[in-house]
């Protein structure tokens, strides 16, 4: 029987993953304000590289208080912003047996939602793919797709299960993961030192952080930090992971970080998801981190 | 009998200080690449809050090389600047007995030119003072005045004190050290914070950085490396010192630094000076100094 998903935060990412489950005949559930009408009456159109198509939701609303639905997935896939009441915004629609998938960056993120909602199964999940809204019904999916998830609280497997089924039916790259919270600290390793770099080096690529011996000292002593937080989570990672990181970063085309994008377009960053969460688990510990400390003032005050 | 002043780095401060020698009778000559033909045709306007007077200089040249005089002291009142050769252009005008007065920020600023001319009196000096050249040959000294000096090499003593007392006899405050250095770091403890920070958080005056708690805290993380720094080049203050900046930033007026004006106006800012030669000297001794070296590694890249 097909489940039904409702998408809190449909952008490129949330958006993109709805439509995968509905090819696999999922019922996915758009919320809209500002788009409605031309989803709902033209869907979206999906240009990727695994082949265009096109998305028509199950259901589109405007506003959360319309749904009358029960739905077995709510999608969270919001910036985490401070700003943007998720607790708040779920608290509209869940219900007993519903499961909350959050597919968002950062460290610590899911503590809210499941302090909240602590008898609903949470899944969080760590997205590994180019895509963007170029319209509001447009989506470009340019490459990747892996989506990395594990269990948070452990209430009902069956809905992991169904959702990693669906998932991997529909052809992406699927990483069903025994620690969750390992994988957003490994992440964590790489955007918690290029992310606010590329804002506060001057408004820098990749390519551009890595011309500099300075910057990639920077890069490194932040990522040390880090891994030391990680440890003290209970997350251990190889001794070379930070050179591994660089080196590859090396290798990469030239990129812009979320973070430098959402500086560059006078958008909210994700500082608090990225750095913010990571220094308050440093002060609970008492752990000294000056170098993410510094970046952490410097970029809150931009 | 009246002594010689060649001034290279004829801006504001350079300027004032000679026209206040000038005053007392000491012949000053100016090298000024642009305006040199209006500088010895009227003479500089000084607005002062001491009194508005007219400086004519002895002597206004175009080139370094057209000076045929010997001169008693080169007062070197350039910013600090990379490509800025200091070493070079004193090179073409000093002699034997001349004196060289550095009237600059920073710290380990007088090291270059000291190795190279190490039989030649060297006077480092800071100077108190609010002032701004409003046109080619017009200077507005705004507030304060005060000139903080030294011994840097114990060449000759008579020079100094003849400094010392043309100086004094202008009206002028002045402080003779016995420990320039000292005064230098102290010094350092503000610039080093307040300066760079002015730049990389977001272009902020001196009450909008203090308006919030982590870029305070920033500051006092700054500050107490270089007070560590500054204690193993032999300084020591009083311990309260950093509370002491602090609390006396809070009463000053909103301030713009001098890296602010310089780099909102896109000109080179005196990061060497100001933050460089610590991290360097810190370097040199193995010592560990996050805060500076991030700070630093963000300033060199913007």
């Amino acid at each position: 029987m097909p489940k039904k998903y409702l998408i809190i935060g449909a952008g490129a990412i949330g958006t993109f993953y709805g439509s995968k489950l509905s090819q696999v005949g999922d019922q996915i559930i758009i919320w809209s304000r500002n788009d409605s009408e031309i989803i709902a009456k033209n869907g979206y159109k999906i240009k990727s590289y695994m082949g265009d198509y096109v998305f028509n939701p199950y259901l589109v609303i405007k506003n959360l208080h319309d749904l009358r639905e029960d739905i077995d997935f709510i999608i969270v896939s919001t910036k985490v912003l401070p700003d943007i009441d998720i607790v708040g915004l779920i608290s509209k629609v869940i219900k007993k047996n519903t499961a909350i998938i959050i597919i968002q960056n950062g460290i610590h993120i899911e503590k809210n939602i499941a302090d909240k909602f602590s008898s609903n199964q949470i899944i969080s999940a760590l997205a590994f793919i180019g895509v963007s809204r170029t319209n509001p019904n447009e989506i470009n999916h340019q490459e990747y797709g892996k989506l990395i998830f594990g269990n948070y609280n452990n209430i009902d497997s069956i809905a992991i299960n169904y959702f990693a089924n669906s998932l991997e039916k529909s052809g992406l790259e699927i990483l069903l993961s025994s620690n969750i919270l390992s994988e957003r600290w490994k992440k964590l390793i790489w955007n918690g030192a290029f992310n606010p770099l590329s804002v506060v080096l001057g408004k820098k690529n990749t390519q551009q952080i890595l011309e500099n011996n300075l910057a990639i000292d920077l890069a490194k002593n932040i990522m040390q930090e880090i891994v030391m937080l990680a440890k003290h989570d209970g997350c251990k990672f190889e001794n070379d992971i930070i050179d591994k990181n660089i080196l590859a970063t090396k290798k990469m085309l030239p990129y812009k970080t979320s973070m430098l994008l959402d500086f560059e377009a006078n958008r909210p960053m994700e500082i608090q998801a990225i750095i913010g969460n990571a220094v308050k688990f440093a002060q609970s510990k008492s752990l000294s981190i000056p170098y993410l400390s510094t970046i952490y003032a410097i970029i809150s005050n931009l």
